[in-house]
């Protein structure tokens, strides 16, 4: 059984295995960095006395994956510790080719070969902090009662909008691809669970390519029964996003700084609220900008990186609630009250991370609102769910991969994502 | 704001809301059983003293909403802990029709009206049970190292198996739905990973109706690098079962006895191992049984029942690995060591809940293996990820359904499912 790096002790015998990073062929001596998930160390061959060894590392390129026996010593000629391994035996596990990747190749290029371009400490350190910012969030709901559910992606009906759905030859029949699970986490709520999370691939057949688009993606989903009002789901998402924060703060902090070009900051609890036309106001005011007539009643992105720029000027903070949209520009499912939806979109670092609201529990007036959009066949089953009793409630979703991108200050989800799916990407 | 029915203290003025389960109108009084997440409390109404209030209640059924503004006090005369609530106001947030589900409906009735089926004490804690075993196990993962990746459900080739894949109207093209991130898991080690795991759905476009078969479920898949052989898959298979379990216990195992009739048992590692021509033998003897030939290699149905029986008996462990199948009934992926695949299933109460194994990591070998049976081109891409470095490697997959079906003896998966999936159900 091989021991991780960090866990070596000196001069006694033992086996490590990991990836050779680094293999440098010197005339008396071979140097390897090895890499573990713990650490990395250099593994040095003295090739007078290791025949053996230096055959078998003929032709051994890096990113190999090596397995050595032998001993730690600490050396004061070794840089990164002062620790080296001296290895009396060696196997190649996994012989790598010569890596198909330029350093400066093009995204595009490194998403062919995604599986050697994630292998970078940025990535790795990416693909941590993602674990650990979903880990904390999820951990802060069970903290607070709820039920994690898992509701199908298979779906009878195009369901929200017919125009960005996917459609799955299903048997005899078509089926479609869930865009969110919004009509199931409130069918939960109606089947007596009070408070329940879900985070599951939603699909959007949206033919664009821009940073902010993907066909699929992890939708972190959140609905809370018996709140008074949409301030309620604020206030949790606020709570749940200075936790998660903060637990990634604790844990990468340091790596995060030296790596990223960016900084971990904890928000203070209440974020800073605006209605839309007051800010529609500021944003004249301050920075001279006018919203599009297409877009009043709602945000697009160019007022969203303003808002950012506001919030941090006169509050600041990163985060910012913007309430009071258009109800035009609102899904049907959204509590109006004066006409106005009962939500928000809450705005951090230049982009919309989530749209949060009170939803419409009372039957009658939820299918005028649906028959005003003018849905009414496809959602026929999801209106059933209000007929036998449902609470009051509300919620809100966060792409998984898109608080992670502007955690990180990574440019885009294609560079964020584990495996990117666009229009034209499908592969790997 | 509401207070949760468990903090009720006795003779404070407070508001209480959640769902009037019972409703009783005798001639000088109503009683409202009245349900929220923590517990249930009698609602009393005095007719006499409470006109306006009798009149709100007028036409209201079970199963509607209720808000209370009133006092706990402590009764003698009060089943359920003596405590009983005496309202000076109420307001019927959501107003249910009669319940469209009788109480012996048949599951697909049921399953019509999922979201009523859900309300009863049974699948809440069903439900809840689910919710905590999943929690459990990520929570063994996390404090193992292991990082959560989530893939994509979306491919550009039918991968595993052409036959059971669903299609998916890709904009131009034409898209696949994920049967499994087996290949994207693996993926993740030779992306530098050394431990991952996903929970997600998976996709099967089998046209059957059993009760262990759907077309959408939740998987719990783990895949772990550096490991000695499969083996080390096995024990850490092992102890999040254990771990788990024990959460599951630790939290419901009272509700559990009352409610379902069933056993908590934690089991002890190890958990007896058997080779599949050994078991064979032993089914024959001990029960008569012969697997048919077409079964041959592999196991089926019956022989898990009675493989469970066996491991009962002889070993008093309701888990039992097999191991030793054939190669022609296993994928091509398995590790192979003189031509037996290096993998195994775990039985649990007479059903395979798990297939686990080492994998072969070199490239040669499993393009070898591939097209041994006959596929090429579909895994062409997948073939890449062991071209340039990856580590020794294997895991297993659970379902989560099938899981907690078997935990709590609930007969089939569409009993067990949010919202069960199959040829013939995509509603709700």
């Amino acid at each position: 059984m091989r021991t991780l790096i960090n866990n070596l002790k000196e001069n006694e015998e033992t086996i490590i295995s990991g990836w050779a990073k680094k293999i440098r062929d010197t005339k008396y001596m071979i140097f390897i960095v090895l890499q573990d998930r713990s650490s990395s160390i250099q593994v040095s061959i003295d090739k007078e006395n290791n025949k053996e060894l230096v055959k078998k590392m003929e032709g051994v390129l890096p990113d190999s994956i090596i397995e050595f026996k032998g001993k730690m010593v600490l050396s004061e000629y070794v840089k990164n510790g002062g620790k080296e391994f001296l290895p009396t035996e060696l196997k190649v596990i996994s012989s790598a080719e010569a890596l198909p990747l330029e350093n400066n190749a093009n995204i595009d290029t490194r998403l062919d070969f995604r599986w050697i371009d994630l292998r970078s400490e940025k990535n790795q350190l990416m693909m941590a902090v993602q674990s650990e910012m979903v880990r904390a969030m999820r951990e802060y709901l069970y903290n607070n009662d709820f039920t994690e559910i898992h509701t199908p992606k298979l779906l009878g009906t195009a369901s929200e909008s017919g125009s960005e759905v996917f459609e799955v030859k299903y048997f005899d029949r078509k089926a479609y691809l869930a865009q969110s699970p919004q009509f199931y986490k409130q069918m939960a709520l109606a089947s007596g669970l009070e408070r329940v999370f879900e985070v599951a691939p939603a699909f959007r057949a949206e033919n664009s390519n821009t940073n902010r688009h993907t066909t699929e993606f992890t939708s972190f989903d959140v609905e809370m029964a018996f709140i008074d009002s949409y301030e309620d789901i604020m206030s949790l998402e606020e709570d749940i996003l200075i936790y998660a924060l903060t637990k990634v703060k604790e844990k990468y902090e340091d790596k995060i700084n030296d790596i990223f070009d960016t900084e971990v900051i904890i928000p203070v609890k209440p974020f800073p609220r605006i209605k839309l036309n007051d800010l529609y106001k500021e944003l004249h005011e301050r920075y001279g900008y006018e919203i599009p007539k297409e877009d009043v009643g709602d945000m697009n992105a160019e007022a969203e990186k303003l808002t950012s720029k506001f919030a941090l000027e006169v509050y600041g903070s990163e985060f910012i609630f913007v309430t009071d949209f258009s109800k035009t520009k609102r899904a049907f499912y959204h509590m109006r009250e004066n006409d106005i939806p009962q939500g928000y979109d809450l705005i951090w670092r230049g982009t919309e991370i989530t749209t949060g609201a009170q939803r419409e529990h009372r039957y009658e007036i939820l299918k005028k609102q649906c028959e005003e959009k003018g849905l009414t066949k496809d959602v026929e089953f999801y209106l059933k769910f209000f007929k036998y009793g449902c609470p009051v409630h509300g919620g809100f979703a966060i792409g998984v991969d898109r608080l992670n991108m502007l955690l990180l200050n990574i440019p885009s989800l294609k560079e964020e994502m584990f495996l990117f799916r666009g229009p034209n990407r499908l592969e790997p």
